[in-house]
């Protein structure tokens, strides 16, 4: 049979990684390479040579069998036309992304917002198929969310919908990337817990096992927090609370069924989770409708092992080929699925 | 021609207003009646004798003329069934209300909950037919929202998307109808701009012309800030302030191309939208990138003569007969539409 391989991209700011499925959208091939090398290849280059890799290890010669290439990129994409506009990852204002993929390998190459891919990909591949409302939001440098509504990745008027890093939090003289004062990734972003972190180190009066590192990060945050470091933990649940509210803010506009929190940041897992949730169940205790909309289970943070962009990216090209779709019920009991 | 008139029937927690359109959506008819008179009529009796009004004022006898009746009601709406649960205006927990109709009067009848009517009715008859994403927030004794997202109703999972009044926005003594602490609508629904007015009158030290009324409601605050009354400014200004944010919030998330305030408090005009956009130029002069999502033009009153409601529940109607429909450009250029 013809047209029955999948290839995931996910180009990142420092790695581009492709994936290969076959018809059972079961791993055939994983491929990442540096998007900047020593060989100064164009970041575009690096893309191809990634993709050729995923096919090589696969001994997939034919082209005509890959049904779909998938690729999520940072940026404002226009998923019609595959075109990315502010592609600072690829050293360009403007790509046409798409085509240029599309006439090499001679496929039907889908490109989407790097954020919406991993909406995607959590709604296909991480939870029940019934769920048709989510959010994944990931924290890392920034904090942005992807959005799927109605079981279709939600753009907005113009590409910018789950821009939630910025929404206003409560005022602060903390300047945030966007010129803005106030915004929700200025308090619970990697930088932000690691400033807090530095706070902490540098006030005398302040005993932490945070001071046994120099300039720690979010990680070592959450590690200290985990080994039971009072400071530590008292900063997580700051970052909690506010995510908690964000959270709630979220449920309350978008009616979601789940809510995936991804990035370096979910690598805390229970740590990061359980001040959200104790929010959460003090929000619930005071109110029927808070109770109803703020379930535990709909909050849960992506699986460490998940490579959350290249299996987006396989889900933007997937979506495109319906016909060629396993049923989702496959993926029901599929380990992958996290607990609903 | 068969099928030639459209009924919109918008329940209330006061009255019942229906409104009849013939093919060229203009209005032929309106009626309004208290939900709950004294001849202890059932509110489903009073909504079907407001309909009957309509028509019999229209002089139109054949009911096989109507093309759609749509309702808005508040409410638990299924829209695929038109039952509603939660039905307090019905005085009902659960009631099949588009069947009760649909059996009366023998036409197609579409129910959906008021607030969704009413954000689609905005799209149609209200702003240029290019805008496919909109929130209208109706803000009066609580605060809510309807979404029109990619030209359609945004229910969410649910049905409970749009409760952006019970959205945590900072921490306060204040407890919310729901029963939570910090909802935005107990900073800036009704009866928070009264209870502000109050506090302001209570307090020997202040002079303010509030004094002049005896338990002022939000109105009386609207007005008094408009004649120059400093206090009554401070108010207006600070409820303003908590609502640019929350707007912010939803353009950052929805990334929508427009917000209609409507409800009792969007009376106040140009003296409501001037401190709210007033924060959002504040915004816009610190980021480029809250300057692209918050432009003035996005944020509109709804008109004080505009029957959001009854036209809301006509475009109900309206949606689930397409063919029927006048092309949506004849819209473009009526008066009531709102600037762009």
């Amino acid at each position: 049979m013809d047209n029955r391989y999948f290839v995931g991209v996910d180009v990142g700011g420092t790695n581009v990684d492709a994936l290969l499925l076959d018809e059972n959208l079961e791993e055939q091939a994983f491929a990442t390479a540096p998007i900047r090398n020593s060989r100064g290849e164009s970041p575009v280059d690096v893309i191809v040579q990634t993709i050729n890799a995923v096919l090589v290890q696969a001994g997939l010669s034919n082209h005509s069998l890959i049904a779909a290439i998938g690729v999520g990129v940072p940026g404002l994409v226009d998923a019609t036309t595959g075109r990315v506009e502010l592609a600072v990852n690829l050293d360009e204002k403007s790509m046409p992304l798409g085509e240029i993929l599309a006439a090499h390998f001679g496929r039907p190459v889908f490109v989407e917002n790097d954020a919406n891919a991993v909406a995607l990909g959590a709604a296909k591949f991480l939870v029940d198929p019934s769920v048709k409302n989510l959010a994944f939001i990931t924290i890392g440098t920034g904090v942005g969310a992807g959005l799927v509504l109605n079981g279709h990745i939600f753009h907005g008027s113009r590409n910018m919908a789950g821009e939630i890093g910025h929404v206003f939090v409560k005022e602060s003289p903390v300047r945030c990337q966007c010129g803005s004062y106030g915004c929700l990734e200025t308090f619970v972003a990697g930088p932000a817990i690691a400033r807090l972190a530095q706070a902490a180190i540098d006030d005398e009066a302040v005993e932490t096992t945070l001071k046994n590192h120099v300039a720690p990060d979010a990680a070592v945050v959450f590690s200290e927090a985990a080994a039971n470091d009072p400071i530590a933990q008292e900063i997580v649940n700051q970052v909690g609370v506010i995510l908690a509210r964000a959270m709630q803010g979220m449920m309350m506009s978008f009616d979601l069924e789940k809510i995936i929190i991804g990035g370096g940041i979910s690598r805390a897992g229970d740590t990061l989770l359980r001040p959200i949730l104790n929010e959460w169940e003090k929000m619930r205790a005071n109110s029927q409708m808070a109770s109803e909309m703020l379930l535990p289970e709909k909050l849960t943070v992506c699986p460490a092992d998940y490579k959350a962009g290249a299996w987006g990216a396989v889900a933007v090209g997937l979506k495109h080929i319906p016909a060629e779709l396993p049923s989702a019920s496959v993926f029901q009991n599929e380990p992958m699925i996290l607990g609903n």
